[in-house]
């Protein structure tokens, strides 16, 4: 550590010959900002020693801060983001107005300038920033912060959800994101993908799989019609007669005229006035049928009232849309948030989650198996290229073995095995004495248990099951020769299971047509996507990833709603009151059953109630922070 | 034309000395799909003439086809997506058991395996492919397919959402919007930029502009509960009271046996018995308390029983949330859907859209703009470097001097003006006779026509206009120290105005709360906002761009709706039905008061009644076709 200086600072930056300001650290300078992030300091070989004599400026939060030589100077470790590394700062007492303890407090941001210089001998830092000016502190009241040096469990932080980036662990999860996020474009782009935006308002479920949130406006257009209403009533029936009287009236007068043979102007004149009563009725009639509440019609909430004019939803799937794009432009691929309104609580996931789907024109399900693993492979080293850092915080705090885990990705053919052999892989280990919670059958959908025996156990790497039984798989899967399977595959790999799942879609028009129906689904929603197949019809495969299965895979973090900077989940906002409430926490299993479900929102009507009961303050926090979380 | 060919192809692909499969096109094929794209051909400089001899496999869309020498071969222009240009290939009749006839219909898809060979002299082509078998064709049926050879207008082809990305315009738009997001991307990473996943599904209205959508299971969850209440009825009152006195009975029992000073055993399963009873007499009062119908409160919804236990809407902006990030980890961005529920009809306006935000820690006003001049000019030379064929393509049909505008924004400063200096241009342009609709003053917001003056007409080039006045601004931007203007800027480019709005963020704690309050906001919501000013305040600055704006910007495109793969905007489906109806089409003006709206929505009822009864065929197609739009 730098702290065996013994030399105040000052005079040696006084007598330091300063090289312009505008030459020295210009070529370090961000080019939209008024500083140098610090990884384009410490990310040198060098770790930074090579820019000795460089005056800089830093900007960035402080992690850990000392008063040193009874209050002469501090050491400040500052961290901004662009990497894990801290940058050393040391600032002498002479050049705080506000005084030193003013910069110590974790959390504290500073912008400072000064002049880098390689810390005395034995020091861990390879270079440190002795300050000359501080240009601007941003204060923290300890007592009041809720991120302190100390460090807080996951679960602690996603109570302070704004806050919680600026912990060690939840940047360097930023990084890995952000890092397998343009990971998954440069492959796609390397490898002539088209990225498409496919909608994620839309009125088409994928697969008939998960629970859909609905979009709409109509909740709140009956609304604003109440108040409306209330402020100016609608006609009342004698309202309506009295206009149909004048209508009635000038209908007769433009009768008698016609009749007398009058002029071609004074009958013109006449209808216009008619015209104009019409109208008026016309416009007190719609008023009049205006009624508060919802519309409904035949006992159903009538949605050609809605936004879209129909029924909308969020997305659960791209697929389906982006399908239309591959049987035009040939390679794509989404990357968007996609939905379930499931009501699970498990740490596996989320109700808005990131998706990848490419879709390969000319492409079969071996195509397919050679895509995902080549992408798996890609982003896996991309990682160990460039987030070397935040992995090793990984492996060193959450999963010693993350690290090899890639290695062992990256380098290793997955191996691919059909449905039938996996079947009979658990079957035989289930005879050697394997245990599993479901039972194990051709014809089964392979559970969590049976997917990580295989990648974790069996082969030790990633494996993908290919051929499933048709009867398991969604209707838009190419039906194989044998009738019994579909082109199926999913990629499993340790620690997570099932990452990756696609198939070969069914090209053939009679044979999904046929497959739709036999599955009971209705033919109409799907007819443009039967055009597909009627009109200029090609062999084409997809799959999809969900980005933060991914991330839980490269790092070992446990749970879902950690990988994700804005988690969405059921009643996250009663989970979080009940958390800070120290009341125990409901695990409501992932599938609950209607009553069950319908006990919860009773259960949540009470708490809710009781919590409105305890007033403003909760832990010395204002309550109503929590019902605005970002 | 290769159609002065005149020898028949197949005796000298006979004769031709070939290659390898393996060894010969597989440089070229492409990694995942069993075919070279037709851009690796002819996309080289030398039109692909030095590839000839090659044997290969292409696949794509038939543009048109015409059958030569008596139905002896015929040529097909192929398309594939990968780029603009069609392979010219070349079949003779002997290669098709199923005649010529079949594969010369526009929109046919073929897979084919053939020699690539330099066509006679004097074709326009430089490469043609003489094909020796036909691995595959998806027909089409002229007469039913909705896009023939001929050029359909924009407008029709919205109409067949599903088939449009086939045509040349819209194919070129794809790449273009393609182009532009990994130029995004690639900006942002370059100037070290973390990806930044903002919240889709949130409870902030970032600038309290734009109406929003709701996201809510309450509707459904509701239905769900009804049905299951018309199986399983509720317990009556006295199913209730029966159990109310079981349990009393069995309180009873319990007491006699303590009374009887009974053996622990005894009690014990006494009291084992009351707690079961209690048990059901809860659930029971659970049950009886369901009602049918969207649970209420006070006469309001109650969204306690909603998926979130809250009101959820879909989000507007990233931009508070990312500032959250901005705030921990430095320089971030967002590109990402985002909403609004305006029922506006215009070509400008859609109700799901792309926005890229950046936000740059220790960044001012001054560093926002350089960032927001280097990000479009990245986007424009990227599109001029990679995209020229479909710049062509753009500026043929849509828009003549769209290359040269990109040229001119990837080349120019911009002009930068403040908000004062620019109600001058435009006061002195009102006095030497130019006409604007909206008045001209000090506080105005510009309108449209005000922006594109100064863009288009006085600087000829993108403005960027800052430091406009407070109140026509929103809260969180930076006030200056004139306590009049705050630190916002908006970049303004020709063809279609306003392009990118941003500002400095206000950091200051006090400041900022009396903004919030002065617009006559609520603080609570935003309180975790405000924390990032009380913890640790940075200087900070973002924009935002809405991505659909920069591709009209770039190609010229007039409507929205045609530069978005699946566009959303108010009634899509009664306007597509309208649309096939040959009905007028209605253009309400964008800002409708409530009144029009409600009588827009009775219009729809009409409509939608009237579509039923026209049964089931519109324009000898299935009318549920558009009810079902992807």
């Amino acid at each position: 550590m730098g702290d065996t200086t013994s030399t105040p600072p000052v005079a040696e930056l006084a007598s330091a010959t300063l090289t312009d300001d505008a030459a020295a650290g210009l070529a370090l300078k961000h080019p939209f900002s008024d500083r140098v992030p610090i990884r384009s300091i410490v990310s040198r070989p060098d770790g930074g020693a090579g820019l000795a004599g460089q005056r800089i400026r830093v900007g960035g939060w402080v992690k850990t801060g000392r008063e040193q030589g009874k209050g002469a100077f501090a050491f400040l470790e500052v961290n901004d983001g662009s990497c894990l590394a801290n940058l050393q700062v040391m600032v002498d007492a002479g050049v705080v107005e506000e005084g030193l303890g003013y910069l110590v407090a974790t959390g504290t941001s500073v912008s400072v300038e000064g002049l880098l210089k390689v810390p005395p001998e034995g020091a861990k830092q390879k270079i440190e920033l002795r300050v000359e000016k501080v240009l601007h502190v941003g204060p923290v009241d300890p007592a009041k912060y809720p991120i302190p040096k100390t460090r807080l469990t996951l679960e602690t932080l996603r109570d302070n959800i704004h806050f919680r980036a600026r912990t060690n662990t939840i940047s360097a999860i930023a990084r890995i994101r952000n890092a397998l996020a343009y990971a998954t474009h440069s492959f796609f782009q390397e490898n002539g993908f088209l990225y498409v935006h496919t909608p994620i308002i839309t009125t088409s479920d994928c697969e008939g799989a998960g629970e859909m949130f609905q979009v709409t406006t109509i909740i709140s257009e009956a609304e604003k019609l109440e108040k409306d209403l209330i402020k100016n009533p609608p006609p009342s029936e004698a309202d309506v007669e009295a206009a149909k009287r004048v209508v009635t009236d000038k209908a007769e007068k433009v009768d008698k005229l016609k009749e007398a043979k009058a002029g071609k102007a004074k009958i013109g004149a006449a209808v216009a006035e008619l015209n104009k009563g019409k109208e008026a009725l016309s416009k007190l009639e719609e008023r009049a049928k205006l009624k508060p509440g919802i519309p409904h019609k035949d006992g159903k909430i009538d949605y050609a009232a809605d936004f879209f004019g129909r029924q909308a939803f969020l997305t659960v799937s791209g697929q389906l849309q982006v399908e239309t794009y591959a049987c035009a432009v040939g390679n794509v691929y989404t990357f968007g948030p996609t939905f379930r309104a499931e009501n699970s609580h498990t740490s596996r996931h989320l109700a808005e989650f990131w998706m990848v789907e490419p879709e390969i024109a000319f492409a079969d399900l071996q195509d397919d198996m050679n895509c995902a693993e080549a992408y798996v492979k890609y982003m896996s080293q991309w990682l160990l290229d460039k987030c070397s850092d935040d992995m090793e915080l990984m492996a060193k705090l959450y999963d010693k073995v993350c690290i090899d885990r890639l290695r062992m990705v990256a380098s290793t053919p997955f191996e691919r095995i059909s449905y039938t052999e996996a079947v009979e892989i658990l079957e035989e280990a289930v005879k050697g004495g394997k245990k599993f919670e479901n039972k194990v059958e051709w014809g089964i959908d392979l559970a969590s248990e049976h997917e990580r025996f295989l990648t974790e156990i069996k082969f030790q790497k990633p494996v993908i099951v290919y051929n499933y039984p048709k009867g398991i798989k969604a209707f838009y899967m190419r039906l194989n020769d044998d009738s019994k399977t579909v082109a199926a595959m999913d990629v499993l790999v340790p620690k997570v299971g099932e990452l990756i799942g696609g198939s070969q879609r069914e090209e053939r028009y009679e044979v999904i047509k046929e497959r739709i129906l036999d599955m009971g689904l209705p033919l109409e929603p799907y007819e443009w996507y039967l055009d597909l197949r009627q009109f200029g019809t090609i062999k084409h495969s997809g799959f999809g990833l969900g980005f933060e299965r991914m991330i839980l895979f490269a790092t070992g973090i446990e749970n879902i709603r950690d990988v994700i900077p804005f988690p969405r989940y059921p009643d996250e906002h009663a989970i979080l009151i009940r958390r800070q409430l120290g009341l125990k926490f409901m695990n409501t299993p992932s599938s609950t059953s209607l009553l069950n479900r319908q006990a919860i929102i009773l259960l949540k009507y009470k708490m809710a109630r009781s919590i409105r009961k305890l007033g403003n303050v909760v832990n010395g926090k204002p309550r109503t922070r929590l019902l605005h979380s970002p």
